[in-house]
């Protein structure tokens, strides 16, 4: 079988090197929800966008954004790629690794099915969320089968969960979108 | 950021070579446990196995085993695996294209909840199944959020699930990958 490629939209290189620190939950929620608007303007996927960071690092391992169309893979969803990209960067299948700081992701709108169980894997002690399930879902996009006991599930697996940080801020990114009319790939 | 790159392991494009047509649904469970037996013998990876064909079609389109040591990456279950490939060889984000035959995924062991969500984005609109959520965590492996209530998710959407299939054989690999002390990396 052909070898699968996943690798960053052109842009994502210098995007990233113009960047400031970012040291606070805003500061890094603010990275995910640029990246997600920058991924619509670029005409690069849909508006979501994902960063992986080290605990005590004001620079991500990884970021990630939506890239199911670019690589016509259903799978590349923003938290996805970003694990993905996070991973390779430590060489390692988890995040959760004796010798390895802790590491946190963030994700410019909660996670859907697939996401929460790529996080789970991943070892992030941490997943910080913007815009809610209701926005997405409001504009048609579907989230899957995530339930109050799928939150608690991997709460009582030691991960923190928070969510609406800049939650109207990443709103206002799908809202965009969906007024544009970017397609709703999974709807 | 680099390039992530997903290949199959050395020994699949032979095994698959030599196989002869699936046409029914045991014959395709049956690729799907001997690929997650195959990828412990030949020490590629964890034992779980999976494979997608087309409606009307006795070879796969694409398979996967689980390849997360590996490649170090703990998203690539033998599902997302085959399905990424699969939808690859497709050239499509989604396999229910107009245009597309229908396709179904097998797969050597319930899926758990990240692989649930990448089949429901895949467009699979079946799912067959090998082993149970209890076989697999009994010998210590992790299913993640799965509820009764996820896979009504999938079966409101128009996805058959269907389980047991050739149950004993599948179960049978992961008894003796625990046996044998392979790592189970999401205990």
């Amino acid at each position: 079988m052909d070898t699968v490629f996943i690798d960053a939209p052109a842009w994502l290189d210098a995007f990233l090197a113009a960047r400031g620190p970012c040291a606070t939950d805003e500061d890094r929620m603010r990275l995910a929800i640029d990246l997600s608007r920058e991924n619509v303007v670029r005409g690069t996927g849909g508006p979501f966008g994902a960063a992986v960071f080290a605990e005590g690092s004001d620079r991500p391992v990884a970021v990630g954004v939506n890239s199911v169309v670019r690589l016509r893979n259903a799978m590349l969803h923003a938290e996805v790629t970003a694990l993905m990209h996070a991973e390779q960067r430590v060489r390692s299948f988890t995040l959760h690794r004796y010798g390895l700081p802790r590491h946190e992701l963030y994700t410019s709108c909660e996670p859907c099915a697939m996401c929460l169980g790529a996080a789970l894997w991943s070892g992030v002690v941490r997943i910080v969320c913007g815009a809610t399930r209701d926005d997405a879902e409001s504009l048609g996009f579907d989230e899957g089968p995530v339930f109050p006991a799928s939150y608690f599930y991997l709460e009582e697996r030691g991960i923190e969960i928070v969510t609406g940080v800049l939650r109207e801020e990443a709103a206002a990114v799908l809202r965009a979108y969906a007024e544009k009319g970017g397609p709703v790939y999974n709807g």
